[in-house]
């Protein structure tokens, strides 16, 4: 166990830089804080390079660290609170490295989220749809950072869970119309078809889209169908991961 | 049209005071923030008392306001953004009335909301209930109250669509029963049954509850019928609006 005091140590202010979704695209790290989340990413294996503890930190989870021989740094109260993105910080944090390799197996239920912007949509997305069994999802253009805090909060640990790969979502498309997959868009269109006149499938894919335009057309125009949510009511529109929700819940 | 320039100004501070519950609540008014919204409270008919506008404002909206006849006031910059709750004000706020009866008729879809605590989370449910058609919702004690800021932002002018109560759920319950509509708890329990395996109904309730406990243990007594949402991969729960949307579509 190494010890940190000064909030402005060089090794914080190289980790600061890991909020930033820029240097962890160079780094192939991320931070994740909380031991819920930490514990969660150790059950499934996820390569966890360094753990930072404050004072409350190391009383409550070094016999847990040191149980899974992870490299531990203590770090002062000020250390923690210039590393946290926390108002008030739990007192535990790690380095971890981010798992980007490509599906060997495109079979069974996906998820393809085209330019969702906001974190916690993003977040609440991947939590739905591991509740409902999906077996991957993959971000493309537009769409929030996984890696990034307020997305690492709200998927509450669903992203250790089923497997989240980024990607360019028109070659991704390719690869699932290989073997055949049902692929669907979303759109409030007159070609479009409700949701609940949809054949059940094995292997499909659902594709959600941006809180504004929704699906890019360019997408659309891949589908073997596109689907819409009736609206009974005078709203405008749902809220995104309410929209997922229904159609995910209803499709498998 | 009368002008105020000072933000430490006798009305703007009385104002100002309606962003706390309390005062709401003595007062019978609220607050109302933005055109778009304000727009809808005027097409459906809410009391609007009067409009308060910034420079900005008076340029955009000052014709619309007098074809409406309301009273309205001048607001210097200062002022305004005392009086505003968003970091960057649109330039219109209006002083608006409750609608604070009791429903008539209890027929059709209805939405109780039992200690439902986080804003978002209920602004994103009104609008999903809008959107399905339903009929009503009640909101039960610890429910966000639907006259603060953030619910009245999140739910988007729904509540223009569809009628909103506040009420003792137990009591309003036995209205509900009165005319033998059909009462659905949500529980995850062995007594309860998939949401999916429920027949429609055409006078029903549906109860949602807090975040993190579910619905009061009371409120389940009263019930016809638990209902789940199956969760087949590793998530702990749904976000409870992602549930509402699942709920609401599936049982109209």
């Amino acid at each position: 166990m190494r010890e940190i005091q000064a909030a402005k140590n060089n090794k914080i202010k190289a980790l600061k830089k890991l909020h930033q979704r820029k240097y962890r695209n160079q780094s192939e790290d991320y931070l994740l804080e909380g031991y819920h989340l930490i514990e969660e990413a150790a059950k499934a294996h996820a390569e966890i390079k360094e753990i930072f503890l404050d004072k409350r930190g190391l009383r409550l989870w070094q016999e847990w660290v040191e149980n899974h021989q992870f490299t531990y740094y203590l770090l002062s109260d000020e250390a923690m609170k210039a590393l946290s993105e926390q108002p008030a910080p739990q007192g535990i944090i790690a380095l971890v490295q981010k798992s980007s390799n490509f599906p060997s197996d495109f079979s069974g239920k996906w998820l393809l989220l085209d330019n969702v912007q906001d974190p916690g949509n993003v977040g609440t997305i991947v939590r739905t749809a591991d509740a409902a069994g999906f077996d991957g999802i993959f971000l493309g253009q537009g769409t929030a950072d996984e890696y990034s805090p307020k997305v690492l909060r709200s998927m509450q640990g669903s992203q250790f869970h089923l497997p989240i790969f980024s990607g360019d979502l028109t070659e991704v498309i390719a690869e699932f119309q290989k073997i055949d997959s049902k692929i669907y868009g979303t759109k409030l269109d007159p070609a479009a078809i409700s949701y609940n006149e949809v054949q059940k499938n094995e292997d499909f894919v659902l594709i959600l889209g941006n809180e504004g335009q929704g699906v890019a057309e360019d997408l659309l125009q891949l589908t073997d169908q596109n689907l819409y949510i009736p609206i009974y009511g005078k709203a405008e529109s749902l809220n995104v991961g309410v929209a997922a929700g229904i159609l995910m819940y209803a499709l498998i």
